[in-house]
């Protein structure tokens, strides 16, 4: 049996984690490790000011999982060195109410958990679904299997996660499975400025994804045109090709040797 | 005049922001624009579930700047979008408390308020000194300096921030600059279980990075040896090996064709 941690950044009341626990644990052995409330949009935070507490969580009478009350990367965290007391085999994050493709995955908590997995050299996936109402998370638990298996046979280079997304379509009109790159497509955002009833300003974040991919390999195309997106992505951040270009600029000597 | 907006992690009350943009006035226009308290290791988090305040800041009975009530990445859209109300020639993030090498990079605020900005197309620097105790930014303050004024006459790929270290050591041991790759380097941690007053337990996260750097191309290993270390890094996290591998997987046949 394949030993499963699962998180998500939704809060571990959330439908889609409970689907995704569901369906995995046909295959494997499931640990539920998640927030104990919404986490959406943390990025990779961890908490170290703070000190975390972990309480059991029932759904249905049932013992579901464990709540933290911390991010998604610190309840992988938790997950895999308090509470499994073990490396998993897996760790899968989601499933995500609403996409990750594109800008969205430097945001994403739920891509965050499955990357504090990679980042412990053990295989992550990060599963959503495109759409904020969700009514059908079956598919996605399907394919989060699916990968699931099939990472197990295969293997992931270390330090790489899947980042999965799925359509909100009917299953009869999904068109396969593409794998995908990181698209360029950006938010246009601003904060609306609104006024309190104590008279004082405060300021809300609003905007919208800017399409800007049209290329089917990029993932946010690949999800509009109804394909399963599957982007392999990792944590090495350095933009290799501006490393050579600075190697080229002779830093020594434009900044004046080391007396700056 | 460069039009240069300065953002932290540590809060706008921080030694080291101060520092910064007081080095930073002699060059250019400066916008301080930082959140109102410490937001250490907060990622890429923003604020969308919640409004922000914003406040003005003064320091020695002087206006400094805007204090936000959110993370270092929320301080950059607000002072680009309604402080600043135009795109500033460069971002400055820091002068971090501690060192942003290797897996730091994920977790920091610092390197997300820069990335942030990159995300826009603006230049960006993130800029830290490796020790949290440090007494003098003076030396990292005219690192900033030059590399503005560098960044400023060579341009930087769009999407591409500079994540700068500068060893916390005397200015005369240090031996030179070195553009450097994101290190290997992760931290072995773990959370010390402890019981509060009322006999609840709560757990609370330690642990150190563990040196796995020993070429000086890395990041950590250049600001070990005394180098100021600079990495241009950026936000695509494909990672094109993987994607090239997988493609030669045959995933339609793997996973049964759309029929998962």
């Amino acid at each position: 049996m394949l030993k499963i941690l699962v998180s998500n950044d939704d809060g571990i009341d959330a439908q889609g984690i409970y689907v995704l626990a569901k369906a995995l644990a046909k295959i494997g052995e499931v640990t539920v490790v998640a927030p104990h409330k919404e986490q959406s949009a943390v990025g990779h935070a961890i908490t170290m000011q703070l000190p975390l507490r972990v309480s059991k969580y029932y759904k249905n009478n049932e013992f579901f999982g464990y709540a933290v009350t911390g991010t998604p990367a610190d309840c992988v965290k938790m997950g895999i060195k308090n509470i499994m007391k073990q490396y998993p085999d897996i760790v899968v994050s989601g499933i995500n109410h609403g996409s990750n493709t594109a800008i969205n995955i430097i945001y994403s908590g739920t891509v965050s958990a499955a990357r504090e997995a990679a980042i412990t050299d053990i295989p992550a996936i990060a599963i959503s679904v495109t759409s904020h109402e969700v009514t059908d998370f079956e598919y996605a638990g399907k394919v989060a299997v699916k990968l699931c298996k099939l990472v197990a046979r295969k293997g992931l280079k270390k330090g790489t996660l899947l980042n999965v997304n799925v359509p909100d379509i009917p299953a009869e009109q999904i068109k396969g499975m593409k794998i995908t790159k990181q698209g360029k497509s950006k938010w246009d955002d601003m904060y609306e400025e609104r006024t309190d009833p104590y008279g004082r300003n405060y300021y809300w974040l609003k905007g919208g994804l800017i399409e800007a991919d049209d290329d089917m390999i990029m993932d946010q195309k690949a999800v509009k045109s109804n394909y399963v997106s599957i982007t392999p992505i990792h944590f090495d951040l350095t933009d290799n090709e501006s490393y050579d270009e600075m190697c080229s600029w002779n830093l020594t000597k434009e900044l004046d040797g080391k007396e700056i």
